[in-house]
């Protein structure tokens, strides 16, 4: 290791994978690219074929993954300008759950068979095993699984177990040939070492790995007998060299060293053949690297078109409305915590294309601004409280801390007199008191918020962090990065590269942050305290479902297409939505531009695209 | 009286008066003429002045309405093609409570002293006597004053004494030289027979003459000392040959004769000297004769920018939330009850100026549709509850049935997929919603509604009209006019000159009603009972104010211009709105097109216009 080294960082997302160079001595980001994928999110007819999929289905092509590798990675050495012997490691991340059946060898199904749809890799989104989900819950909860509560009660239809039941279910030909049902972190990694691995990570949050062990044999075989086995699709038994075994199954830690670029890899991506691949993650985790935040009671949260929060924390405690909580699953030696707020940007996004009029287009327009540039610049004008609004943030349902994604939102204070821009600053007040709730919420569970950083696309509005600041009434840190999840994979690269002890340490050198970026008005958290209690009424009052699940069941049972009701359960991964009839945006890493369509946001987010 | 005997009616609205020439035998409607005020509304400078006006000022020019008399009777007559001879009465209604201070001979102060402020006559929609209001509603309720429950608990800042008290405290000089503060409906009769009388109508609703009196001298002293003898400006005390006296001080019958036409006043209007003039009346009462509905239990809604709910009744209740009961206040012998919706056009129209993006209005442009026309089509297509919403129509506040302007608008249930039309159509279904409330509300009070009759310019809208009857449960009756007010004035002159022995048999006659034109839907009235339901729960918790009233605070110390909270009453008349900083739209017959703007309503409604 020397001053010239550098590691690689990348990160695959919904659309498209970027990848980036890093230094290893100071973080500096010195080269990056994109890769388009070929294929996109393949969401109606296989590729090459008339096979049309059913609805909710959402897949991805591995040789789209494959084609990052070859064409990413090279492309950002060129900009990077830096020489191929100066990489020391590289390290990935991925959305997740994105899950795909193999071979034993690692070869994925969709090779051997493309035109068989359960042959092919599930994306995070999708969502068409939402009433295996239900069963599992169900199932669950009347045994009392002790791992349901670490999952806020309720796991997603996202995950890999629904996933898979689904397979069984529905195509037991391809459960029966899939030797291995992998996510596509630790495929990725595979592909680069020819070695199996599997992340602490994933396992935890996607795979309900806990306590040293997946769901029985027992409870998986009474929801289905030919699911009993379905864990050895999962396990890795043999720790390699690189990867000693710190529990039964096998799994790897974060920053860990899953192995060596092999020949074949170091052909597609330029690099030196024999340099340290670092154990898989998933895009949200690693950002809290990128971001210097490892340490307890560190929030990071992505926000993008949705939110993610992700905390280490050297207390377990059951918070309510979590997604997860995870022993090593941010950082080896603390517990990992997850959180989600369903909609965040994709709800200003649905409201710029839904409910702005054409003169605020126009006045944009001339102005040289964005619809929400020029929607937040008038709502920034406002006082506090001058709107006379406040809004729930349940556009999308919402996950943390209420685990119920058949809510839905509620605008209350409209007159005559309301304009968009008034109504526009009450959702992002609304996200922003979501937000708030959440961080109580840890607190009041005894697991301490000592800071809130904020990662993702909306920090670029400057107006919405200083309401977060005031509404939160506590300064704000972010991310000093663009490519928060390229640039954690980085550093999880060095760490595994023998570049820094640990995650904490290659953070603290390579990561970004200022801190008290934006510091809380006191005048203004004060009369944000009135509107948060506002919301709190409405929080407790409409919480209960009791009005909205009435609302949603009207509503499918009008609706041909929703007569079948898909189920009663949250479903969500992190912050995706299962909403099958309605558009699932965000995932975990999920950001968006406050100045983004939200129609076009429907296949993920920037950091993913 | 021959079979080509005629009648003018002429309604007096807020920018414009109309006249319609009518036969007697039939009601056929042979000719009718527009004139325009040439001051309009009257909000920010005296004509010819630089004097500045106060906020929430709204005046008018009483040589608006004389010319009215001038140019719109004789244009009617014109085409009608009638002969002056053939004409047997005059009939006129007014906008309420409009209202001017005169000296004793009937001249408007402000044509003697045409700079000062208070001389001029002040539209019912003027704001400024919130602070007067308020303070008679308190002594009211303190003293346990029995007028108080016959108006719902609150007197308007639009009505007689309020703006009768602003004129004392500000400007005594005017008060002094005010011999009489007369209602425009009655100045115009007044102008039109040389002799002053006041009708029943006005007086009861907005003079607060209840059980054959006025408020004491000793309340109206306790008020302020100069105000004990209030009364005396609107006491006539000796009765006219046509005018034999009711009650004292003498009140003129709906329907009575008032006078004859003067010679001044034929020269104005052309028509004959010494034809009847029937006593003076208010744009929404008149209609009830119109829609041939003046029997009880056939309560007229006038529905457009807001709903004016009329109903003639043998009972007396104290109805929560009515407007007003006055005994003879519609037809002689009867309880009038009047109640009001607050917003109801003017929700519809507000959504589409603040609420609808551009690829709407460019959709509609194409199919040649106005905004409103192609959303009531996108809204229609749908099934009872697929919008998955539910809202409370309170944007302008809520008259009937919690008497509370100080609440504000609710939508509940939206979701990333709710579109512009789904949230027109709850709109439009709270609306209905909130109408089924005050029937419900009526019959709860043992007052009857035997018939749902509908008039007003949302008449046009089909759709709109389906979803009240499914709604109210109940065949929807509607006029057969689209000239409701001055056919109801027509009407009266009839029976003012004595063709019918009483307004009931006039109507009956001249009157035009459809009956059961719209017939609820069993399967969409049951799933309207659901969505109801959700209503009621909505109406319930957010009627008490705890949220909206707060929120209003908020706002209100949060806005430089509302930092002094303009009063805590309810004080509209009717269905007006006396919320001072935004815009005050429709009054008590006021109809808008669904296709209107709700800025360019702003200063009143079609039926008026």
């Amino acid at each position: 290791m020397n001053a010239n080294s550098h590691v690689v960082g990348v990160d695959f997302g919904t659309l498209s994978g970027r990848a980036v160079v890093v230094r290893v001595s100071d973080g500096a980001e010195v080269g990056s690219a994109v890769h388009e994928y070929a294929h996109g999110v393949i969401e109606e007819y296989l590729p090459g074929s008339s096979t049309r999929l059913g609805p909710d289905w959402a897949l991805q092509s591995p040789q789209d993954w494959l084609d990052v590798l070859r064409f990413a990675v090279p492309a950002a050495m060129a900009a990077a300008g830096v020489s191929p012997s100066q990489i020391v490691g590289i390290g990935t991340d991925f959305t997740a759950c994105t899950v795909l059946p193999a071979t034993a060898d690692g070869t994925p199904l969709c090779f051997e068979t493309p035109s068989v749809p359960h042959a092919w890799p599930k994306l995070w989104k999708h969502h068409a095993a939402q009433a295996h989900a239900d069963r599992i819950n169900a199932l669950a909860a009347s045994r009392g699984e002790a791992w349901l509560p670490r999952y806020g009660g309720k796991i997603s239809s996202e995950w890999e177990f629904a996933k898979g039941l689904q397979v069984l279910e529905e195509d037991p030909a391809v459960y029966e040939r899939a030797a291995r049902w992998i996510e596509a972190a630790d495929w990725i990694v595979w592909q680069l070492t020819g070695v199996e691995t599997r992340n602490v990570c994933t396992a935890g949050y996607k795979g309900i790995f806990q306590d040293g062990g997946y769901p029985s044999a027992d409870f998986l075989g009474a929801l289905n007998p030919g699911f009993a086995s379905f864990v050895e699709k999962l396990t890795v038994t043999t720790p390699t060299l690189e990867t000693p075994a710190a529990v039964t199954p096998v799994l790897a830690p974060l920053g860990g060293l899953a192995g060596r670029l092999s020949a074949q890899a170091a052909e597609w991506t330029g690099l030196p053949e024999g340099v340290a691949v670092a154990v898989g993650n998933v895009d949200a985790h690693v950002t809290a690297a990128a971001a210097d935040a490892v340490r307890p009671g560190q929030m990071v949260a992505i926000m993008g078109t949705s939110t993610c929060h992700v905390m280490p924390s050297d207390r377990l405690a059951e918070v309510p409305g979590m997604c997860g909580v995870v022993r090593d699953g941010i950082v080896p030696g603390l517990w990992g915590y997850e959180a989600g707020q369903s909609g965040v940007g994709d709800i200003f996004a649905w409201f710029v294309d839904n409910a702005v009029p054409s003169s605020y287009a126009e006045a944009a327009k001339a102005r040289g601004l964005s619809v929400h540039e020029h929607l937040t610049e008038l709502a920034a004008a406002q006082a506090v409280g001058e709107h006379g609004l406040v809004a729930l943030d349940w556009h999308n349902g919402n996950r943390s801390i209420l685990v119920d994604h058949h809510l839905s939102g509620v605008i209350v204070g409209q007159t005559l007199a309301t304009r968009p821009e008034d109504v526009y600053r009450a959702l992002i007040e609304a996200t922003a008191f979501g937000a708030r709730l959440i961080v109580e919420t840890f607190e009041a569970s005894d697991v301490p918020v000592e800071e809130f950083v904020v990662a993702g696309g909306l920090l670029k509005n400057r107006f919405l962090m200083q309401v977060y600041a005031d509404v939160l009434r506590r300064p704000l840190s972010v991310i000093g990065s663009e490519q928060g999840p390229a640039l954690g994979s980085a550093i999880h690269a060095a760490v595994a590269a023998g570049a820094y002890g640990d995650i904490g340490e290659a953070a603290a050198a390579m990561g970004k942050r200022t801190t008290a970026a934006y510091l809380p008005d006191e005048k203004a958290a004060d009369a944000y305290d009135l509107l948060y209690a506002e919301y709190r009424r409405l929080h407790d009052f409409f919480g209960d479902g009791a009005i909205l699940h009435t609302l949603r069941r009207l509503r499918n049972s009008a609706t041909p297409s929703l007569a079948i009701d898909p189920g009663t359960a949250y479903l969500a991964s992190g912050v995706g939505t299962t909403e099958p009839p309605e558009r699932a945006q965000g995932s975990e890493a999920g950001v968006t531009e406050v100045g983004r369509s939200g129609r076009a946001g429907a296949h993920g987010s920037e950091a993913r695209a």
